[in-house]
């Protein structure tokens, strides 16, 4: 496999942005051919599945500005420069639910667009949870609201397409069957 | 839910690329402020799990220069200006894997990354695969390796991290309990 990497020739910066860059590499391919690849850089970011004491979810309704709707997902947020990604979960937790764990587990990690970008997320379960009497705020720009659903509901929520994160939906069959609840 | 919108007052274009391009809008946000969102524009992709006769999936490695790694993932592509998603899940089967199919359902739709980008990916499961005897190539730029890989070695791999792509992680999982294979 080692022959299929592509090589940086040459990169050239688009745009410098507050969460995102855009650049366009110049790469020389495995049979020496040259081509543009097209590069979103991202810091990354964690999600985590906040599950309460009576087994359900934790998740928040929120429009995203990019495909122009609100959408139901699992807890998540970008990763501060030098934060350990663990400590983003928690803070995530806290800022998203007002909740905060005594019990939390990296579980994996994923590339979410690998065809363009770079970011990869960090998942993560959060269990024995407490209400936090006067939680963070998240970001100012941020507005969500809080939904807790059992798996049976959740699953459902993936069948009908009412759950349309990607992330979310793996996550929700992980928990289901992966950590069998 | 409504209120929650963010309304666009200006969008400024940045980069208008061969596969994506990039824009910052200017938002309204439900409390009367402003904010900039960063939103990366694709045109749409189609991941789709071809199952073999024997009950294995065929999945592809291929180097993606985004992440400067080369990963496993199930057989994806962009839908083309205009092409009906099916149409192009059977293409890019028979490009990434010389398989035709006789059988092909849509399962679900996903935003891969909605904090800033718009792509979504139509997931669909193929069977009744049959080999073209001379299969369309796919773009000159792709080196790909296939491999047939069963459930069982398809989740080992999601869980220790060898498939390290979203969508590919949850079609697995899709594949395994939801379909029950």
């Amino acid at each position: 496999m080692k022959s299929y990497e592509e090589k940086t020739i040459a990169t050239n910066s688009i745009y410098e942005g507050k969460i995102i860059s855009l650049q366009v590499d110049d790469v020389e391919l495995p049979d020496g051919n040259h081509a543009k690849r097209e590069l979103v850089k991202h810091p990354g970011a964690v999600a985590l599945i906040p599950i309460t004491d009576e087994g359900k979810i934790i998740v928040v309704k929120q429009y995203r500005k990019a495909i122009e709707r609100a959408i139901v997902e699992i807890p998540a947020g970008r990763i501060e420069p030098n934060e350990d990604p663990k400590l983003t979960a928690i803070r995530e937790l806290e800022e998203e639910t007002g909740y905060g764990t005594h019990d939390i587990t990296y579980l994996q990690s994923f590339a979410t667009s690998p065809g363009f970008a770079d970011e990869i997320i960090h998942l993560y379960v959060a269990k024995d949870l407490y209400k936090i009497e006067d939680p963070a705020e998240g970001d100012e720009d941020e507005f969500i609201e809080r939904l807790e659903v059992s798996i049976e509901e959740a699953e459902k929520m993936v069948a009908t397409g009412e759950i349309y994160d990607a992330k979310t939906a793996f996550a929700i069959l992980y928990v289901k069957h992966q950590l069998n609840m």
